[in-house]
């Protein structure tokens, strides 16, 4: 039996997911969903997002959610916060990590979050300062959308990726990961921007957040697995997916890269047979919503040893 | 304007794809689409498999799909045989490739073609002895099936592997590809074996045949890549699905495969906006076949050029 974890998977779905659909996933499903996703041997989970909820209704819950979730043994409970106020309601709920996203392209960033880049640096030194009074052991995580590209701006520079992801760090913030939110990653990008974050950061480098909206996700987190990343998000059931592209989901199915993974013999922590088994709190919760995942699909090879 | 190819994309749609599904193309609409293949830059399309009618049904029409394709400039028309008499056939019809299937698995071999692999051997060296007598102008290109694992057998032996691929070449064959018939593959395997097979094969060598069935497609032909491969079978919209499997196509989508390589840099000598133009008279001969492909379904990311 090995113990040890070789990369670490985050799950976003109760977030970027659920607030990616139109429906809303009644509170006790989620509980029940994020509870067979910890079973499943998954330690990080981004549970919620602290937002108005006249804005994102779906996530009106998220402080009973984060309640709940908070019961669990040995789980990481993280919540997306777009500002100060938000970071104030999850830290007063009790979150273990906090992130929040910042756009590398500034089109993308006045359109998501009404700010400059350089204003949302200024937000984060913030919430940098609200963590180290209230909540000193809770690590603030920035996710850097639109870093690949950015169906706004189109190309976004790789300088300027770097630029602010070492702004983040000056701020105080602990780890910066790169996202591919529109889907414009491919390998070669990844592998030259991933490891000039880690030449850049350091032990700041954060994780792979990689979408496959044009089939690439798992060969991007491959990429970013070959130039020495170790932390991954996904959403199970690849939930999240682009509305304007059936089949085209989002983000990466937890499912199949826990399994290119395992099969490359690089420990998640996670089982497989109970990780297919968090898709049916999933699907009752949202039902007639997609749910995708080839390797649930088709199932394990023959010969496949949990 | 770039002229040179830096990797190699054989279409397999024609015969691979058409011979998954029940429906049968009418010849028209396979020689429609051939056009609209060879018309978006594809050098190498496999058109058909010659094979008796009763058995396949869907490649009755062959050897007029061959003659149709031979008329097409600069194109490389390649057929499946299964054996001598298919070879006959095909050299008869006057193709300028053959390809043949050689299972790795046993168990595979036998439920596939009735013969033992050492038996495969010897058909290619009798369909070797042909070649050199009538075409020997065709190459003879073998695909090593259920080189990555098999359904019946389970795991199989890469030694078993590397050893078959050096029996075809000592009979004569040109170029040995290997073939992730079940879906099994995974990125590391996938280097180990490709880099054994280079090792051992030198430019003797072939394509990397990769399925989608747990969605890592694309992230083994990355990995196939990366070891020096430059040669990748796939079929426009994933035709050739697993049955079992909704959305699970078997193999590598076309599509996705070309905008992966051409984002990288890396040029197919493919133009992706004729490719995507490709499925049209696809979905026009097989009303109702579901036709896979993210990238056509999401569009070229904004600011892509041609």
């Amino acid at each position: 039996m090995r113990t040890s974890i070789d990369v670490h998977i985050s799950e976003v779905g109760p977030r970027d997911g659920l607030q990616s659909v139109s429906a809303t996933m009644p509170t006790a499903d989620k509980c029940r969903w994020i509870d067979a996703l910890a079973a499943a041997g998954l330690r990080e989970i981004e549970v919620g997002s602290f937002v108005p909820a006249k804005l994102l209704p779906q996530m009106a819950d998220v402080a009973a959610v984060v309640r709940h979730a908070l019961t669990l043994p040995g789980l990481r409970v993280m919540a997306l916060v777009p500002n100060r106020r938000g970071a104030e309601a999850a830290l007063t709920a009790g979150v273990h990590k906090l992130t929040l996203p910042v756009s590398a392209s500034e089109a993308h960033s006045l359109a998501n979050v009404r700010k400059t880049s350089a204003q949302m640096v200024e937000e984060l030194r913030s919430v940098v300062a609200l963590r180290n009074e209230v909540a000193p052991g809770v690590p603030v995580e920035v996710g850097l959308s639109t870093a690949f590209g950015c169906t706004l701006q189109g190309a976004v520079a790789e300088d300027d990726v770097i630029r602010l992801a070492l702004a983040c760090v000056e701020v105080g913030v602990d780890e910066v990961g790169l996202s591919d939110t529109t889907g414009m990653a491919h390998p070669a990008q990844v592998r030259r921007l991933f490891t000039r974050l880690r030449a850049a950061l350091g032990e700041h480098a954060g994780a792979a957040h990689m979408h496959n909206t044009r089939g690439l996700g798992l060969a991007n987190c491959l990429a970013a697995y070959d130039v020495g990343v170790r932390s991954f998000d996904s959403s199970l059931g690849g939930l999240g997916g682009c509305p304007y592209a059936p089949g085209a989901s989002g983000n990466v199915v937890t499912e199949d890269l826990v399994f290119m993974f395992e099969a490359m013999g690089v420990s998640t922590g996670i089982d497989l047979q109970q990780l297919f088994a968090a898709r049916e709190p999933l699907k009752a919760g949202l039902p007639g919503e997609p749910v995708y995942g080839m390797t649930p699909e088709a199932g394990l090879p023959r010969g496949w040893l949990a």
